[in-house]
């Protein structure tokens, strides 16, 4: 990219400190490092800001767009900053756009069944505050207890209930965006059905901030099912859990969710939590979630899916039923990632997607991969969607130098079994961000990455807008 | 628009031929009449093309594409013509190009729960074909049994099952697109989750052929639900049937769907059939179906509605179980737009789509501009999703020209209404097309219409792809 970015120099400063004040303006080099990274490797992704802002609203994220328009000053916004492909870091220096002081829930509609809140909002938090009324936010990413709605909504995100309910995106009916001309536009409403004019409100929902900057959505809510209960079923191998999942999925009965765990991802979460699982002879294990308002019905079809289970080989069957145990299970889930992260730093956090019935093929191309590089892949996720997380972990006994070298070796081979055969994608629901982005460039069609430019050309002329990322 | 569009002489039909071959190039004036119009009015918006293609394979169409380019051609994609908004018009004469002969079913792939169909296949021949195995295109317009794959795919059609099931975008994985350039682009796959790259599919989808021509679709299928039921509502007034929407909508059970028709909308359309129903001292009737693969589980939900319908005031609640019973309820409901058009063949059919809560609200307004200007306005559609079809009917008394004068009037205060005060839409499932472009344009945000602009000069930046639909 060759783009001559203007550098934030004292003028452009005091004009950034007029529209967002003091308070929500950071230059101080220690607290903008927070701002420099996601979850991917400081080391290998990290990049400095110029200024950090934290505008507190629409107008100011309008004002802010406007001057950096008229500068040419790369714009990055950021949510959490729990991203895990490097979406939210600021490639080319210039402003971070921290949404965090942007986080109120501004209406619970309940006769229209919406949500409207601030791109800022805490997932949980969201959560906590629907739930009070009997309602039900679909969405369900792992990092719910820190992730913003505004990035679930910028990638996408998927999580533990997609299999059932589908990803973010389908429950957005409306968002607030501030092009990067720095204007302010409406999209959708409280409407379930909308064909009145192109759907742009699709073409940012995954646009990971490459398109404008999410200040505001309307969500659509569910009523919250009344019953819900999970199945834990271990098996002896990796390859047997897998296995199952194409034939629970055709079997008729549509589980909230069904989450793969191998036997390393396990053991590395349970230590991590200090949690123990019954693991003695455990290759892998399925996390079966069943929801619905019938208790009966959600009874019925827990024994149906823990029969087929029996049938295809399973260890075990157990049933996790009140509150605290299947929170305890699903901590164990939501931990595998920070879990293998702190027991094996240097790792690259894969998420590819393939389709349901391809996905017992995935694991045994792990295993040669592992043993062709002498590197570990634990391998769990949302086996249901076909999204698994396999993790390429080095060996602690390899030297750096060798984990670069061979880092984009792997990913190379996995990713072109998983498009080339499999007919997948190499991202699910994380997203491409910094870290994909040259795999994606190698592995589109040259038609379509033209028009993935062509997008991006028409909404960000300028290329200001978290440039680097997706495309470039 | 004042695009210098060549006139197709000789020289390019020749060229034409040799693309596509005699048999599949139609220049016969009296056939050509035909593909002049879609269901909307033809005197109103009928236009002649210059020729009609009808390739037979993505290879044509690409060199079609190509041709068009070189020479700035316009080129109206076609699917059944079954269209409500004038999309399939050659608005400016060019080329028709009708995808009735790729209309294939190319791949049911029962592991992966996918269908891959060719664009032109009929809706309802896709549907016999996998229920054959026990699988369901959750997809169900109106005109299911005359509708195309690509057409429902172009406008993104609703339809019956909308309230429970969504509309056929959800249903799209992949998509194989030709572009005004004459690329073939294969967009998604068969994965249910993908964040690779900007999600170009849902562009297309619902873009009325003015981005690109979708030539071949894989859909993702369930299983099919195994016992279904209807139930008949009558009211004695419109407003008693459309209040309990909202009720029925927030109580927790989510029917396939709650159609709305008033008494008129009834009654052509059992005349219009020769069909009964029992309309003594019927305002309106609701429509409500349950399915599921429990049948305990829809008679539970059944009674759950019936009783909420009765509370509510409902004259009476008939159960139609057995399939003869349900066709012959659902063919009323079916057939009230081509029932209307008979009997009234100078009328407005809209499409209007509002927050589901303020469905109540829309019924006193139809009627104060019904008697203001001397009009009626049978009203019938899916209330579930907040979508009616309010018909405005010409007062067979009244002459042609007054019609003229007062049916945009009619139209804009009608649209101000669902837009500036509920918040609504103008058009739900039927598209904007030639017929309500105008009224996009002049009720869309500039800001936002810009963006628009921007994505339509992005994909097509000669104009030649279905030019004067939604933008002009």
């Amino acid at each position: 990219m060759s783009i001559p970015y203007t550098r934030i120099d004292r003028q452009i400063l005091s004009e950034l400190l007029e529209i967002v004040g003091a308070r929500n303006l950071i230059t101080d080099l220690e607290k903008m490092e927070h701002y420099s990274h996601d979850e991917t490797s400081v080391e290998e992704y990290g990049h400095m800001p110029e200024v950090v802002l934290t505008p507190t609203t629409v107008e100011q994220v309008a004002s802010i767009m406007k001057l950096a328009s008229r500068y040419c000053i790369p714009v990055t916004p950021r949510g959490a900053g729990s991203g895990l492909s490097g979406g939210a870091i600021p490639l080319f220096g210039g402003i971070v756009l921290s949404l965090e002081r942007m986080n109120q829930v501004l209406e619970i509609d309940e006769a229209n069944l919406t949500v409207t809140a601030e791109a800022g909002i805490i997932t949980n938090e969201l959560n906590e505050q629907i739930k009070a009324k009997g309602l039900f936010f679909a969405g369900y990413p792992m990092s719910l207890e820190t992730c913003f709605l505004g990035g679930n909504i910028a990638e996408n995100a998927g999580g533990g209930k997609a299999v059932k309910y589908g990803v973010t995106g389908r429950y957005v009916l409306g968002m607030e965006v501030v092009t990067p001309q720095g204007e302010i536009v409406e999209l959708g409403g409280k409407v379930t059905k909308d064909v009145s004019g192109y759907d742009l409100k699709q073409l940012y929902i995954g646009s990971e901030g490459t398109l404008g900057v999410i200040t505001k959505a309307t969500i659509r809510l569910l009523g919250k099912p009344q019953f819900a209960s999970d199945l834990l079923v271990p098996f002896t191998t990796a390859q047997d859990a897998i296995s199952v999942v194409p034939l629970v999925m055709k079997g008729g009965i549509i589980p909230t969710s069904i989450e793969f765990m191998d036997r390393s991802s396990l053991e590395m979460s349970c230590s991590y939590l200090n949690e123990s699982l019954p693991l003695e002879g455990v290759g892998a294990m399925l996390l079966i979630e069943l929801d619905g308002s019938d208790e009966a019905q959600v009874e019925h079809d827990l024994m149906a899916v823990g029969d087929l289970c029996i049938q295809q080989g399973a260890m075990e069957v157990y049933i996790a039923e009140d509150a605290s145990n299947r929170e305890r299970i699903w901590s164990v889930r939501r931990n595998i990632a920070e879990a293998i992260k702190v027991f094996s730093p240097v790792q690259s956090l894969e998420d590819v997607v393939v389709p349901i019935g391809s996905i017992p093929s995935v694991l045994p191309e792990l295993k040669r991969l592992a043993e062709k590089y002498d590197v570990t892949i634990p391998c769990y996720g949302h086996a249901g969607d076909g999204n698994l997380h396999a993790t390429i972990v080095k060996n602690p006994a390899s030297s750096m130098e060798s984990w670069h070298s061979i880092e984009p070796k792997i990913l190379t081979e996995l990713y072109a079994f998983i498009v080339g055969r499999l007919g997948g994608k190499i991202s699910g629901e994380h997203g491409i961000g910094l870290k994909r982005r040259a795999y994606l460039k190698s592995l589109t069609p040259p038609a379509e990455y033209r028009l993935f430019e062509a997008v991006k050309k028409a909404l960000d002329p300028a290329m200001i807008m978290n440039p680097g990322k997706i495309i470039w």
